[in-house]
């Protein structure tokens, strides 16, 4: 019996999916994608049968080896250990604790302050200046950080999973019109990874839900 | 030359602290604190001594093997991968998915929205309500994810990172006047944790910066 295709729930805007979509394709992992629309029908992450699958009611979630998993870190950490090539953390202990402070600084400290719903609770007009300052304050620190472990690269000359979060997040700061003179090195980066075929084949304006109107 | 002895720079009252301190007890690891008031001169953690050590002006730092680490997780894991004994993530890998899933739940879902900082910006009369949502969302998912992960912890049988992540949280939600109520196995998940000795040595009421009125 030939093993069933993963089957990865995401959404094409939200910055945690694209992380996942990044870590399958740079994997060469097929994968099946089954488009959950955060914002249409009240939003579908609300929906009964999804909620089964993911308590947390938020994309994305992947279904994988008989498993479903949620949270985009434990995620890719999964494949990591299951898809080892090419590594997504590097070999010395000291740079996967780079790598993973750089990955949390991102998916705990910034995104989870400016994601859907808590922009929701905070109002319309207070949605800008609330993730703009969640977002500053974040890359501040982190800009500061990849003095000390960039190469070309969030750490040294490898794609690792910090990678992976910041090319995300820095188009979330975009998106909310944050102002990235200030970081220079977060810019480099983030633009040199963009020039990556992986980085390419799973960005929001690639999706199958991607609007006509967002495609490119 | 004897190897200097790994620093913390830790809140007694700081959840994400409490984790680290859990992690180093359980591992033996013989370490020196120093505090770092969050809410003293204006917050400790923003002095530029403090930045320089942790850029992202939190707590917990780890100063070990002549690095600095932040964010929690990241240091737990680093603490995993250099000092295996005991092991805080399970064997299997669709397993230690689940311990991290958890984590990153509690991390990334429920923490970042009921900390200090951003409980400021919400202002002194929503911050209850605001807490308290975060933390009722999240635990909703958690309770109904222990149904098919839990034994007598969280993952199993086997105390993991996503115990070290439970028990802080709770503490928060008893801060917070959660009703604890609909969640059993949470409840009942934590009570067996605050058992262990790892537990109690690491508590916020039992640090060396705990104020002499919340000591026990």
């Amino acid at each position: 019996m030939q093993a069933a295709k993963p089957v990865l729930y995401s959404y094409f805007r939200s910055s945690c999916s694209w992380r996942v979509r990044i870590a399958l394709a740079l994997k060469g992992v097929d994968y099946e994608i089954i488009p959950i629309n955060l914002t249409k029908d009240g939003g579908q992450q609300f929906s009964e049968e999804f909620q089964t699958l993911n308590p947390m009611k938020q994309v994305p979630a992947l279904k994988i080896d008989g498993i479903i998993i949620g949270q985009s870190l434990a995620i890719i950490e999964y494949l990591e250990e299951t898809r080892p090539t090419p590594r997504l953390l590097p070999q010395d202990p000291k740079k996967r604790a780079s790598v993973r402070m750089i990955s949390d600084l991102i998916a705990a400290g910034i995104q989870p302050l400016q994601n859907l719903s808590v922009l929701k609770q905070v109002g319309e007009q207070n949605q800008l200046a609330w993730a703009q300052k969640a977002i500053t304050s974040g890359f501040n620190a982190l800009e500061q950080i990849l003095q000390s472990t960039a190469g070309k690269y969030c750490v040294g000359d490898e794609v690792s999973m910090a990678d992976l979060c910041l090319v995300p997040q820095v188009a979330n700061a975009e998106r909310f019109k944050v102002d990235l003179t200030p970081y220079a090195t977060i810019s480099h980066i983030n633009k040199t990874l963009l020039a990556l075929e992986a980085f390419q084949v799973s960005h929001p304006c690639r999706q199958p839900d991607t609007p006509v109107e967002l495609r490119a």
